[in-house]
């Protein structure tokens, strides 16, 4: 879409969300990386000589001779993606975003009222919030945020059945890769033959009973108003690479039928401004007929890892309708829906 | 307790859940092993040459020496253990009842009116069942079942708090071991970095659904008036070895508070007849304080394999109290928990 | 190459090697698949229905709805690409040869004197034992065949150093991936938390024994004089998905520094008609220069699953270098190898 | 042996060594922990809030409630097992050794030439250099070691043969277990679905290549004559919890055949001194016939996880034997060598 490819920055470099949103950004048609940032133990050496890849092959040689830079001076770019640790977000993200528009992947400002949460094809009209929030703090670049890496594929489930059925309440648990605790996050003495139901102490389930219901929500005079949803959620880490799943029992305010929910599952599109965005999925939700899918190893890279496959819907016995989800945690889940974000924000015209 | 060694027989020796059988008698008190049955494969041929032993080391010298025999032909002993397949069951076990008290850990009856569901620290009054059995059928002998593999964790959680407070709904999640489908099972190209989210086709998630309906239920005028508790079920397997977690969201009569619930679980006991039975734990549940625990590799031998491990009881958003279930499927949830009513059928001198 | 595209058959189609052979063949520019047999249980069924995919995804659509043709009837095709397992292959390989160019990736035929077994990048001259094939044979179609899944990597490694410095001496260790025992293959329960030192009892140790002397070895009056290097191989299964890797201790005839080797194994080139073959990769061997690369989940995609990978190239306390070898063993060990052999034959003239 | 347990402290008692230390030692019939030592941020707190677990279960309660003490300050006690890190060893271990008895894990000290490197059943003798320790150190105390975890399965199994038949020349090539590393030691990002073919950047094998000739040589004139064998080792880390596989191809001074090394093997026994000690497995090396044993998940359990398992003895083409040996790591290997050794030290009269 632009003439010339746009300058971005990846915050947080080094890391395992950094190093996807490198791989992802590969002969991107939009945008080309123009600076990388890192700790201080990284500032002023050449990425590829300080990066532990944990990523097929190796990053590319243009990137691998980069020079990382201190997180705290903003670079003249455009865009920037954050992979920034939380604390590390909260100061470094708002400098960045007084010049640059900024889409992070970090939790820290998600559920701030003038930050927009978004997933480009289930609420992009959250953009309005900017406006606001640009007046209000004096940016010239804004903020935005993708949710929770299990919240994305959950909500991407749930938009096509809140909007004809109205979902009332939902059950969720998670079985959730190890790629999702970053590196070297879990230990594999913690894992292997294990399953450890617990993520960040409590952190996770609250993360999965909150976001859905600012994404849900509606913008009215530059504010969210949040969904009514009830979440109750139980996370688990099991060993697996990537895919992040969920068992869902859900119940609506209109109840529909197994096959109604699946026609609205399947038929669920993104609005115009987004299906051409270079990386949405042909697809946003993938309905899976197969009894035993979807599956993480051999679903997590439907629509190069943006779609999110659901199956087995059927009736609960308690709630209305069960289904599980499942989508890519470092992809649509983490740098991939970062990067969505930004082709969202170029595309829009708010970056130029 | 009896003066000498009791003989018993195992119908189906040569699967997993047989072999766990042969490794728990090792050494047993009260029992010693007199028959092996196998299909027609097998039979006629020593036990050490034809089995594909699944479990650690080797099966007992005098065990491998053993010539199987046809699962038809009922052997002269007193008790059987049942490894039977489901369809293999529907004939055998009834001929062996006629004159040999079975202890099954097939599905086949377990849901039979006149056939005792037992875990014999949660319902031994179930044995009531039997007189009216044995009046009805002309049996000498007897038959009764363990639950499925997952069922018996959750209800050993639930046990105590449904006395307590009175469990009226609950939603289960469960993340269940490969060692469940036995063996060869689950080809490993299936789950290895994977997770399979369904178990023989809605079967596993039917039995959790009703079972503990009949477990938790009350024995009068010879049947078991059923417990009133909505249940909902959703499976998975995971790459784990042994050990089914479960995650319980649980909605009660009375709403205990997380300490109560928990003091009630500590404060769980067997009946008295139950304590002193060779395979039955110091405590049938455990509960543990971390915030990561129960996990199954780290928690599935508590009590030699025989108590389920209780974790992070918590508030529900929606229901009143999540926590999480850990117990040994092939131990508590099958040749163990086929042992242990052995040993109750046994000191109860319905087995003599 | 081909105006328009060469119809092609799939042999034993059903089975992981067969699948591969399926994902390899889409949208490929020179072939299209015009046939698959199968088993009497598959015949005359669709394709999609019957089939247990264990890959990614699920078959092309198109594919899926081809109806099973029972093996022992030759299909009206110029090309066949055999995935058919040792024993059926026996019979069915030199019925369709007859007519048809084969190209087999079973183990049946592979050491027969008159059957070229192919790497294309290594001895491709060894199509000219084809002319005396047919001649004895009468076969107006031809068979070809390509290695076992672990020779393959040992060997693409082996050919630059044996060309330079004369290979004499190899002790061969291999940690193979369960997809080399196709579906379902290896029980999880055999391989979870384990290792399995052996592999069809000795045979596969045998197979890397012998291949690589007929791989290395000159054709000379229609027959191939082996090489002479003498070859010690350990074997064993790991729980990893895809990519065989081999520790290799090889002496030479001039021993080279372990530079010298790099640069041999790093300047390695298919000979001209290879290199332009589609699924011929831009570097048969890739050299790593990482301390503990190669690894399989980050190196078998190397070249589209095509290229080896070496890596730790460093003397040998016995012999003269040590090295690790690792390539992936259902693309370029299997379903791809033999695409490729197709390819040569396509480009060579002899298919048309 | 002991009329009264002998007081023992346990150095480096946090990390994964350290923790099977206090859990071999739980109900030991000789010793019984009277210190544990940590790091600085442990010091002063009790175990059990500090530990991070890595085993089954929890640490014993009496355990979990004693103070750590810092490793410089030396406790009155006779005997101290070392789990400490290679480069606190340096300072700390002769500290100690000044006035107790001090059997290290550490690689430290092992070939230092004062120092037996001890295997109970293979060197006893050794322990005859400590007189010269003694006398030239100054020490009321000692130190004595034992080999790295790969090297000490190893060695088991080539003691017999190397006393029979002189082992001359040993390719070895391990598959070595996670738990080796310690924790958190092996991220899950590196290990699952995948192999590492290196550890310690070469390090590891070193030790294998080394230590064996100081284990296999003879003292005389207070130090050790080293065993003149040429070791090749080539080592992987492998998604297993516990266990580590040495493939193994030996040359002999006198080639046996596999029975006459079989034989051998089986018939290896403990010097009389060792027999009896509380930790010496029945048989230090277990012969297994299966054709795919030994296993690291089926065997590295075996004699309690003290002996060694070897399988597969069959002739090699290039040297004269193959054969397979699996040890426990954290047992065999690391602190059950470590209490093995001090039970030697206190059956000889060393320690009282």
């Amino acid at each position: 879409m632009p003439s010339k490819k746009i300058p971005i920055a990846i915050l947080g470099a080094t890391g395992a969300v950094g190093q996807r949103m490198i791989q992802l950004l590969a002969d991107h048609p939009w945008f080309e990386i123009a600076a990388l940032t890192g700790s201080d133990r990284t500032v002023g050496r050449p990425y590829g000589e300080l990066v532990r890849w944990v990523l097929d092959d190796a990053p590319p040689p243009e990137i691998a001779r980069m020079i990382v830079q201190p997180s705290e001076q903003v670079a003249d770019v455009a865009l920037a993606l954050s992979a920034l640790p939380t604390d590390a977000a909260v100061a470094i993200e708002p400098l960045w975003a007084e010049r640059v528009a900024v889409c992070s992947n970090a939790s820290t400002y998600r559920m701030t009222p003038d930050v927009p949460l978004i997933i480009p094809e289930v609420n992009p009209g959250h953009l309005a919030l900017l406006d606001h929030q640009r007046a209000e703090r004096g940016w010239k670049g804004c903020l935005i945020t993708n949710p929770n890496c299990s919240t994305i594929g959950i909500v991407m489930a749930l938009k096509p059945l809140h909007d004809a059925f109205g979902v009332a309440t939902v059950h969720a648990a998670t079985l959730q890769a190890i790629s999702g605790a970053g590196y070297p996050g879990v230990a594999s003495l913690d894992i292997l033959d294990n399953i450890v139901p617990n993520i960040a102490n409590g952190g996770e389930e609250a993360k999965i009973e909150t976001e859905p219901l600012k994404l849900l929500g509606e913008v009215s005079e530059s504010r969210v108003r949040e969904a009514q949803i009830g979440i109750s959620a139980q996370v688990t880490r099991v060993p697996v690479i990537d895919g992040h799943t969920a068992l869902l029992s859900i119940g609506f305010a209109r109840k529909p039928t197994p096959e109604e929910a699946i026609a609205a599952l399947a038929d669920f599109a993104a609005p115009p401004e987004v299906r051409g965005l270079p990386s949405a999925p042909a697809r946003p939700v993938i309905v899976r007929a197969e009894a035993d899918r979807p599956q993480p190893r051999r679903d997590r890279d439907a629509g190069k890892g943006m779609s999110a496959s659901v199956g087995r819907v059927r009736p609960c016995n308690l709630l209305d309708l069960r289904m599980v989800v499942l989508s890519h945690n470092t992809i649509r889940g983490a740098a991939g829906g970062a990067l969505l974000n930004a082709e969202l924000l170029a595309s829009s015209g708010i970056v130029s």
